[in-house]
């Protein structure tokens, strides 16, 4: 049934900034976020790095949960990744103030050899060519999906799309695919990246959902769980991905059907994630809170 | 079972810019959108107004269709509605170049005796006081939704909501919504628009579907129709009313799950209406082709 899920990405301290207020210095970062999300799901083993100033205590953060967190390596004479960022009014729109790179500007983490048989990975958005690093040092995985964002399609495209070569999935925002495949439709978007390697493209669409479209043409639609409150949409990309892995990884084959579920499944983990600042939303859900969710989601989209 | 559907709106001579070409003089107005549209379920009881110079037959336009043209006035010494649009490459954002009110900024057409007695009532974007005067003249409608736009919302407000309790259901686009209830979170939106007297409330999001709200408490969100070419959008909402008046006043009975799939033909029929300039598109398509796509919609949409 279930098969082992590996994820690989970012620790940060993030300083938030919404209409609603600010939080310094709160626990962030790709990977915390995805593998809370995808622990609703079953196992989640853990791959990141920190610097020796890191405040948080992530065996404490993923108490209860099985997050294994072999993989977390504590660098001394490192700095931890940071990073503060806006949101507009309209919470989609979010500006960058700060990064501090530090640890995430030296090499990766490795992989730990328990790790090596991994079946599920996802590749969490750092520079392509480290993706790539990670990935080879998986021995057999059956299925990949990564993010990828702005700068590295406009700077490192070439690494990019060796990575499309060698994975399954690939889950990026909107503005992200259509800037990648050079066409505004996002439908015509969709398969222009399919054309680049990819079996499965997820395109977000922040609170108008998302669209998934497979080289078999296959397509899949589905609105946002509607949220009458945003508090911070930090983390709901992740927390979507983690949602949609841990749902993959938990049945073990990612035909279709078990796909357009795994959509639903991120849609409704990343729903908790935006309730609240930093982590605070996620960890107070519940798998029952997520399943109950996911039946209002289907009851409200389908006619 | 069906009930009779009355549309009061415009008839227009449009000038239409896009990515793709330019249509200059060619049939447009929310009423011969809306009939045309509504046609494909049940018959359409028209009334609009065209000045003498008007170089459209709409009896010819609508040959083959069951639409009642008894509420079509040609005005002497009137001139014909004037209208002229540029669309953004995203299809979505357009910007009007010209109008010219003319025979629109007169008094309104009649409704005729014989359409009175009409149950299901559309009544297309105008000033709300003439929506009124339209109304006023419908003795026991069941049913009747409007739609409305910017300037009305900002420079006539009283009577927008005065229009608001006396109807059922508000058609709006998402930008709408979002001014006429000072809320940019839109679910919170659609609840401030429903504690202004209407029932039910569309808010539409282009490219990225609909969501409907009933004062009791109920939702429906649909992604739109994934197009991978948009040819033209100008009267897709007019089409999108005209699929979902039309299902329900075959129906009959305006109940959620009946509004439900009135969204998703709405959805489907304006799907017809952007792929060609001008009415092109949805004269081109049958309701074999609606049906059809429907069901296709309800397959994508679903997990």
């Amino acid at each position: 049934m279930g098969e082992s899920l590996l994820v690989t990405g970012s620790i940060g301290i993030d300083t938030i900034r919404t209409p609603h207020g600010v939080r310094e210095d709160c626990l962030g970062g790709s990977a915390v976020y995805f593998s809370m999300a995808a622990s609703f799901f079953g196992p989640v083993r853990f791959v990141g790095v920190v610097g020796d100033d890191c405040p948080f205590d992530l065996a404490e953060v993923f108490a209860g949960r099985d997050v294994d967190l072999a993989g977390l390596e504590i660098r001394k004479q490192s700095k931890t990744f940071r990073w503060a960022g806006s949101y507009a009014l309209n919470m989609d729109d979010r500006t960058t103030d700060s990064v501090e790179l530090n640890v995430l500007g030296e090499a990766p983490p490795p992989v730990p050899q328990a790790f090596a048989d991994s079946k599920f990975v996802f590749l969490a958005n750092t520079m392509p060519s480290l993706q790539l690093r990670l990935l080879s040092q998986v021995s057999e995985p059956a299925f990949v999906a990564a993010d990828t964002m702005n700068i590295w399609i406009k700077d490192h495209l070439a690494d990019l799309k060796a990575l499309l070569r060698k994975i399954d999935c690939l889950i990026i925002n909107e503005d992200e695919a259509r800037q990648l495949a050079g066409e505004y439709n996002l439908i015509k978007a969709g398969r222009t990246i399919l054309g680049m390697g990819v079996d499965i493209v997820v395109m977000k669409k922040g609170e108008s959902g998302s669209v998934m479209c497979s080289a078999d043409g296959e397509q899949f639609l589905l609105p946002a769980y509607p949220a009458s409150h945003v508090e911070d949409p930090t983390g709901a990309g992740d927390s979507f991905a983690g949602g949609f892995m841990g749902h993959l990884a938990g049945r073990g084959t990612p035909d279709f059907a078990t796909l357009k579920a795994a959509v639903a499944y991120g849609t409704v983990t990343a729903s908790f994630t935006i309730a609240g600042f930093s982590l605070d939303g996620l960890a107070a859900a519940n798998r029952t809170d997520i399943d109950g969710r996911l039946e209002e989601l289907r009851k409200i989209t389908t006619f």
